[in-house]
């Protein structure tokens, strides 16, 4: 399984005006991410134009909340006006959003996520269903990951999403700039823009390369300029070393926009990942 | 190239409760055919499940406004209720959506989307700019692609998309049932569904198809139902020269939306037709 990130600027959402608008754009980054799972999505600060600083916090609470569980949503997020709108996005339905079932029906080692609560002095996990189950940990008021054993007692422990089989959502990171994500990345890169080289042409030495690192970051551009430009603006230019391609060769329309060339880009990449 | 064509239920837009809502849904259709040079759109009815008749109406209209260059949509629709949103979509920027041009820029031989009107006995053609042009054809009150030829006088005559080079935009058309439009294609047809087989898997004797025929099919089911109870609704069943394909192996989420799933196929076809 190939380890499958994506960045995007935190300009992303400067041609949608209202929170609505900007609810929308986000919900297809969050199906796109969710349908080829994309396990981090990185928001890089874009310093070619100037975005609303606001945004950067959008973008990252509505991706988290619509990754988040539904059962887990109401106990994590109080209301807040940049969640207006999330409760009319279309649904998930990743495998982490899990029903609920009868307490009594849960399986030996069952992964779930859960948030967790203290009651008289001891820590619990809210895993969604009628019960709290005792929890050993210590991320109090944290959205965990937790394993549940059952011995005699139900017992939620912490495991990391590396241990587990599936695809588990992804995490939500910033990074200060598109250099400095590109230096410190060990992810085979592939940069998307119209200015690239025909992706077809170099995809078999791609993915070879794929198969090598088993990780791979795939950078968006932004709304307004390209990622050439975005780089330019930190007086970097695009080096040889990070697959700089085109995506949709022979374009009909003047340009593909910042949703749709994600989820274009993720449908082949997925494709090729899966071959 | 090649010729490519998709076809989609006149049920797809059953999930949309409002005119806002349905605009949307099309846009994001129309976006995805023309970025992708999407010759014809072919309207299937759907019997598998009971949609609003209008829905049919809608989706061609709205289609149809989408395709037409902006200097003419003033001209060729009335006031509608249909269209009621239509001016905020997202616009399309094909070639065939030209700019407004001083007449005497207009080169001999060029072609242009006109809207035939008549004036003092005689048929003009309304191209976008200032003047109308003298039209040699017949088919007044219609949209048409036209010749300019200039020969002291601009004269202006029908030509057919297949014999101008580049993308034109597409067509709409409706197909009974499905069946009949799977009996009548003359095209290799691709039918997508999660229940079908790995495209990755076939890829290499399915291009050799393509590059054979010409002439693509994409066909969607709804959202409701796939195609193989489409299918079924009909009394048939999937034949195994339909290439039956899941486009989208190993997706983490329960399902891929209707709209995803054509961006994404196409994003996926276009890579290997350009390849």
């Amino acid at each position: 399984m190939t380890n499958l990130s994506i960045a995007i600027p935190d300009s992303c959402l400067i041609e949608s005006q209202t929170i609505l608008d900007k609810s929308y754009k986000i919900s297809q980054i969050s199906r796109s991410c969710s349908i080829f799972c994309v396990n981090k999505i990185i928001i890089y600060h874009d310093s070619s134009v100037k975005a609303e600083n606001m945004d950067k916090k959008i973008l990252k609470t509505i991706l988290e909340y619509l990754d988040t569980p539904p059962y887990l949503r109401k106990k994590i997020y109080p209301k807040m006006w940049i969640l207006k709108h999330a409760g009319i996005l279309p649904p998930i339905k990743s495998p982490h959003h899990k029903a609920l079932i009868d307490i009594k029906k849960i399986r030996n080692q069952e992964i779930r996520f859960g948030f967790v609560v203290k009651q008289n002095d001891s820590l619990y996990v809210d895993v969604g269903l009628e019960k709290l189950i005792k929890y050993k940990g210590n991320q109090l008021g944290k959205k965990v990951l937790v394993k549940i054993t059952n011995n005699a007692q139900l017992l939620a422990e912490d495991i990391s999403k590396e241990n587990v089989d599936g695809y588990w959502g992804y995490d939500v990171q910033f990074a200060d700039s598109l250099s400095a994500l590109l230096e410190n990345t060990e992810s085979e890169v592939l940069m998307t823009s119209v200015e690239g080289s025909q992706f077809t042409r170099h995809v078999n030495d791609f993915m070879s390369k794929i198969k090598a690192s088993k990780n791979l970051l795939v950078v968006f551009g932004g709304p307004k300029f390209g990622l050439r430009k975005i780089l330019e603006c930190e007086s970097k230019k695009i080096s040889s070393s990070n697959n700089f391609m085109n995506m949709f060769p022979m374009q009909g329309t003047q340009t593909v926009r910042f949703e749709e060339a994600i989820l274009g880009t993720l449908s082949i990449i997925n494709n090729y990942l899966h071959a």
